[in-house]
C-alpha cells in the first residue's frame, strides 16, 4: 500500500517536507517548509502542484504555522489564524482544493472554541490529516474502479500526469497502474511526453518507472503509431473538469489521443473525482480554455530558441475531448458510460 | 519568382554556397565549400538536408573540385572524377538522390570524351545546374496543382519541413503556401513543431516566416484543438515514400494528423515528387520504419535531460499514413486520388 512521499506532515507537527517537483526527474530534492513565507513560496512556484496536493500542503501549512504561535488566549489565535489562512490562499487563489482545505482546517480549529488553543491545535491536525486520508482512499477507490476495466499484460497510453505527484498516493489517471503493481498486475505504459511542459516525460514517465512498471517515454506524435501496431489496450487520462454532458476538459492534447483512439477501436477512459464533474456545466462550449506564453513553446526547457523570435505560437493549456470519445468516466462512486447527461446525474443521485 | 538560396554555385564554379541548417533558426550561417572533405562533411553532418537538396550539392560539388584538378589528359582526369564521385556518395549512401546527381554529373563529362577536359567541365557545369533546374521546375509544377485545391485565405496544418531548404525552391509540402505568396493568396499556416527534432519549429516556421506568410508554431498535440475550433481547411505534408496503393510513409506524427484530419471532416494531402513514389512497394506494411536514438526524445535541444536515465523511449522516425485516409496525392505530373491503386499506375502510364 502506497504512502505519501509529496507531501508530508512531521510527527511533531513543526514542518511538512515536499518533494520540490520543480527539480525532477533529474534532482530528488526535499524541502522542509515551515514559515508562512515558504509555504506560499512552494504553491506559488509550482514546488508543490496538482490541485488535491495543493489543498493537503496548505491545509498541514496552516496547522504547522499556528503550532509555532505560542499564543493561548483564544480570539487572538483565531484572529492569527484566520490571517494566514487568508495568505496562503492567495498564493494560487484559482485553485478551488487550496481554499477548501484551508477552510476545512480553520473550521477545525473553531469547534473546539472554549476548550483553549491546545484542543484547536489537535483538531487541526486532525482535519488536516483527514484531508490528507480522504484523498488517498478517493484515488484508491478510483484505482479499484479502473482495475476493473484492464487486464493483466495490456498496454496503457498516459498522457500528462495525473499520479501521486498530482494527488497524495495513486493518484487518478495513474491509480490503476500503481494499484495493479501493487497487486501483481504487469502493465506496459506507453507515456506520451506532454508538449509544451512535458508533464509526462518530466514526472508521469517518473512515477510509473519508481514504482517499477514497465513505461516507455514516447512524443505526443507517436501515438498513433504506437495503437496502430497494436501495443495499446487502453488509453488512461485524468481531467481538469467534467460538463453535465461528459465534454471534458484536459490536458493539451487530449482531445487527439481521443480522436486516434476511437480510430484504432481501443477505449479511452478518463478517471477523476467526482467533485471534478461541474454539473452547473452543461457541455464543454461552456469551458474557457486558458491560453499560456508563447515562450513555453519556444524556449522553455531548451538550451537555445527552437523558432524564430518572430514567428507566433498558439499555446492552449488544455483542449476539451467529446463525450461520444470517451469510453466511461471513471470516480470514486463508481463508473459512469455514454450517455452521460443520464450517468453523470444517476452518479449523483447514489443510483 | 524564388531562387534557391540554400544551395548556390558560385559564378566562377570555384565553390559551393550553402545554408547551415544545423545552424537554424537562430543563426543564418553561409558555409563556402570547396575542397571534398568540405562536401563530406556537410552532407554526413546535415549541413544541407532533404533529399533533393543533397543531390544538389553534391553534384555541383563534384564539378567544383574537378575544377580545380588542373588535369588535361582525359583519363586521369575521368579517374579522379570517379573517386571523387564514390568519396562523396559516401557521405550518406541510403539516399538515392545523391548517388543519382553524381551518376549524372560524372556521366556528362564522359559524354565530351576526345573533346578535352575543358569540355568536359563545362558539360558538367551545365548538368549540375540542370539538376537544380529540373527541381525547381518540379517544385513549381507540384505547388501549381497545389493551388487549384486551396482558396484565398485558408488555414492550413502543416508537419514536419518539405520546403525550399529540402529542395531547390518552393519545396513539395510547402509549395504551395509559398507559390500562392507570389501570387498575392493569403494563407494562414499552423505549423506542427514536429518532435523530437523539431523540423517545423526549427525549418518550416522559419521558412514561411521569412517568406512573410501569416505562421503560427504550435505543439504537434494541438493538431486537434486548431481543427476542432474550425482554423484549418486542409493538411499538407510531404512525404518520404509512397507504396502502390497510396499508403505513405513520412515524418513521425504525420499518420495521427491524417486520422485528425478525418475525424474532423479537412482534407488531407500529400505533395511528393513522382520519383518518391515506389509502384514495385505493394503497401505499407511492405516499407521498413528506422527507428532512431532514444536520445533525440530525452535529451536532444534540452538544457537539461527531460526524463530519467532509466526510462525507455521509442523513437520510430517516421510512420505510414493508410491510403484512405489521403484525400490526393499531388505530383508534377498532376493529381491522384483514392483509390490510388488505380489513380498511381494511371499518372505512370500518362493519363
Amino acid at each position: 500500500m502506497m504512502k505519501p512521499e509529496n507531501v508530508m506532515l512531521s510527527d511533531d507537527g513543526k514542518s511538512v517536507v515536499i518533494i520540490d517537483q520543480t527539480q525532477l526527474p533529474n534532482r530528488t530534492v526535499h524541502l522542509t517548509l515551515t514559515t508562512p513565507g515558504e509555504f506560499y513560496e512552494a504553491i506559488y512556484e509550482l514546488k508543490v502542484r496538482g490541485a488535491p496536493a495543493i489543498g493537503i500542503c496548505a491545509g498541514m501549512g496552516l496547522y504547522v504555522i499556528a503550532n509555532g504561535f505560542e499564543e493561548t488566549e483564544e480570539e487572538h489565535f483565531l484572529t492569527k489564524l484566520h490571517n494566514v489562512s487568508v495568505y496562503l490562499n492567495s498564493s494560487r487563489p484559482t485553485a478551488v482544493n487550496l481554499k477548501h482545505a484551508l477552510d476545512r482546517v480553520e473550521n477545525a480549529a473553531h469547534t473546539e472554541k472554549g476548550n483553549g488553543t491546545a484542543a484547536m491545535l489537535a483538531a487541526m491536525r486532525k482535519e488536516c490529516i483527514a484531508i490528507q486520508d480522504e484523498d488517498i482512499a478517493m484515488c484508491r477507490a478510483i484505482s479499484e474502479y479502473g482495475l476493473t476495466l484492464v487486464k493483466d499484460g495490456d498496454g496503457i497510453l498516459t498522457h500528462c500526469n495525473a499520479g501521486p505527484l498530482a494527488t497524495s498516493c495513486y493518484g487518478t489517471g495513474l491509480g490503476t497502474l500503481l494499484l495493479g503493481k501493487e497487486k501483481g498486475y504487469t502493465f506496459h505504459a506507453y507515456t506520451d511526453e506532454t508538449r509544451p511542459l512535458l508533464q509526462g516525460a518530466r514526472l508521469t514517465a517518473y512515477e510509473l518507472d519508481k514504482a517499477g512498471i514497465d513505461v516507455t517515454l514516447i512524443c505526443d506524435n507517436m501515438a498513433s503509431i504506437v495503437m496502430k501496431q497494436g501495443k495499446i489496450n487502453a488509453c488512461f487520462v485524468g481531467c481538469d473538469r467534467v460538463a453535465a454532458n461528459g465534454d471534458t476538459a484536459n490536458k493539451i492534447g487530449t482531445s487527439g489521443v481521443a480522436v486516434l483512439a476511437k480510430h484504432y477501436g481501443i477505449p479511452f477512459y478518463v478517471f477523476c473525482p467526482s467533485s471534478t464533474i461541474d454539473m452547473n456545466c452543461m457541455t464543454g462550449a461552456d469551458i474557457e480554455i486558458e491560453e499560456r506564453q508563447p515562450d513555453e513553446i519556444k524556449t522553455k526547457f531548451f538550451a537555445e530558441p527552437v523558432a524564430p523570435a518572430s514567428v507566433k505560437a498558439y499555446n492552449p493549456a488544455f483542449d476539451v475531448t467529446d463525450a461520444e470519445l470517451i469510453t466511461a468516466i471513471i470516480t470514486e462512486k463508481g463508473i459512469c458510460r455514454y450517455p452521460y447527461t443520464d450517468s453523470l446525474a444517476a452518479l449523483f443521485r447514489g443510483e
